[in-house]
């Protein structure tokens, strides 16, 4: 995404949101209006080694660039949004133990951008912002309720009913790798040893330690999958997604096998929040729409959904691809503080 | 609960809303302040067969009565929760094909109460809106969200977030009895032959099948319930539950059971939701914190949810019994209505 330098004239009244999205590597950073259109867009490095308080202080610095860059003054920001991985306190505005950003353990993130910026800051966890963007702008959008799921080296996902975010009474709503699929005592594990988790089954992990079982068996090495390793390439879902696509039969199957998990979790999910459609967001999409192998996911993730779920959720829920990539987050981020600061407006 | 027949005479100028819960034997109608406090009620059969504008209109006399007998103006009424089982349209105010109400097919019976009482009418699933009351005045009135379950017969449940009660898009939210917790094909199916869903596990229904097979493995015939049902009763939970206070091992283990696949689903939902509290409601409590029996079958749930859960909600989620029994449908059914009452009056 572009930035767009000037907006429209007429537009100038309109309150402004910023939405923050800080990530391991990269924070992005974008000024959105009422409408949920992009007028300024950055993306900086996140350097997360120099601690919180310094990137919170260089983002800082590009909002008041941005501004200036509009000429408009910095309480033209109605609010900012902010989402970062978890662990986290979201009512607290604290970052806990997050995984990602080593460096900026237990710090009151939220406040201290309030702090530098003068602005209210809105938090949220990151998946959760990105399940927000799509509800607000993307694949979502036509619906009063979404749930996506987010497939990458985990599976993360988010929840929103009616410009709700289920953000959790503990800040874990939505964490929906973590619904228990089988409850056997010989289940698949996630790294934390806990048994039987979506995420043990349909994340880019479980592709991994999936197919490697796969390849242990196939003692005649029919898939081609095993050349490539033998050449040196290290295993990862995109070399499964890549031989898949070459029709490799077991590749194929991996992959086929992915969307069922996913298609049974998501029948829970149906028939707990039964929203008007399920997105499936992350870097793991082999190749979303664009792909005959995408399509063929796609088609597998719907085909479990219709054989599991009731008939009515069954027939009317929609099940598709995100739609806007890595712009989910920091566009669901402004959202959630445009969404706040209307109820805002409206209650007090 | 008795009628209390004078209200504070200080209070009469509060709202009032009116609560109608619909069930195959009973209608329950209750007068509910803003506070709560139930101001008038009363039972009345619900007569199924002769259909639903009859005991609609029946139901409709009883709120009249119940006005008369207070002094104020059917008006008085800000408005109506109307709860029935399903399967219901909810927002097009319909019911569809509810089985406990055989002759009530494809009825909009809550346009059908509102031209009859002149009042708006505000429609609910009727274990939603059991969910609703504990939210609002039982078990759950400390919490800003809560998952109830509900076990009986099925098991059913709902979910309510800051005030929003999740009805779903389709009608099917809170169907929590329907998340799948074993994917696997020899899972146990419910009656419409789906596969590996928490009411083919922990449902009255369930309790029966499962207490056959134990039985039918007990070749020395060592559980008290052989001499039970040799002697001519029909096997139950209330019996399995009577067997296992008596310390029938057999028994014991079935409730124990129980307990481990209700902690199982319920940590799904944790994850989805992080809700304050799960409440267990329904007729299948085991003797709830009355019985010793209640009170270990409530420590098995919570020790199964500890076990599995993440860390934080593990500590902090509250798993208790439901507290308003029989009531908690008409006080949920007037409590969604006066949260619509008053969001409308908001944002109108």
């Amino acid at each position: 995404m572009t930035s767009v330098p000037h907006i429209d004239p007429g537009k100038e009244t309109l309150p402004l949101f910023c939405g923050v999205d800080v990530g391991g590597t990269n924070i992005k950073i974008g000024l959105v209006d009422d409408h949920g259109n992009t007028v300024e867009y950055k993306k900086i490095p996140t350097n997360e080694t120099e601690g919180p308080q310094r990137y919170m202080e260089r983002t800082t610095e590009v909002i008041r660039e941005m501004m200036n860059a509009i000429g408009r003054p910095m309480d033209n920001i109605a609010s900012i949004g902010l989402a970062t991985p978890g662990t986290m306190d979201i009512e607290g505005g604290m970052l806990l133990e997050p995984h990602n950003l080593p460096n900026s353990y237990n710090f009151p993130i939220r406040d201290c951008l309030s702090q530098l910026t003068g602005r209210p800051v809105v938090y949220a966890n990151d998946a959760n912002a990105a399940a927000f963007g799509e509800y607000w702008l993307g694949s979502g959008k036509e619906f009063r309720s979404i749930i996506m799921l987010t497939l990458g080296t985990g599976v993360g996902g988010g929840i929103i009913v009616d410009d709700l975010l289920i953000d959790g009474e503990h800040s874990h709503g939505g964490e929906l790798g973590h619904i228990i699929i089988d409850f056997s005592e010989n289940a698949r594990t996630i790294p934390t040893g806990q048994r039987g988790h979506l995420e043990a089954y349909a994340s880019g992990t479980a592709i991994i330690k999936r197919t490697q079982e796969a390849l242990a068996m196939d003692l005649k090495k029919e898939s081609s999958l095993h050349a490539r390793i033998d050449g040196g390439e290290k295993l990862s879902p995109l070399m499964v997604a890549q031989e898949a696509e070459k029709s490799d039969s077991l590749s194929l199957h991996i992959v086929m096998e992915t969307a069922r998990y996913l298609g049974i979790g998501i029948v829970s999910l149906m028939h707990t929040i039964d929203p008007g459609a399920v997105i499936l967001g992350g870097a793991i999409n082999f190749g979303g729409h664009e792909t005959e192998l995408g399509r063929k996911f796609l088609d597998r993730v719907r085909q479990e959904v219709k054989a599991r779920a009731f008939p009515v959720p069954a027939k009317y829920t929609v099940v598709d691809f995100a739609r806007l990539g890595g712009d989910a987050g920091y566009l669901g981020a402004a959202g959630k503080a445009r969404v706040v600061a209307h109820r805002d407006s409206l209650t007090t």
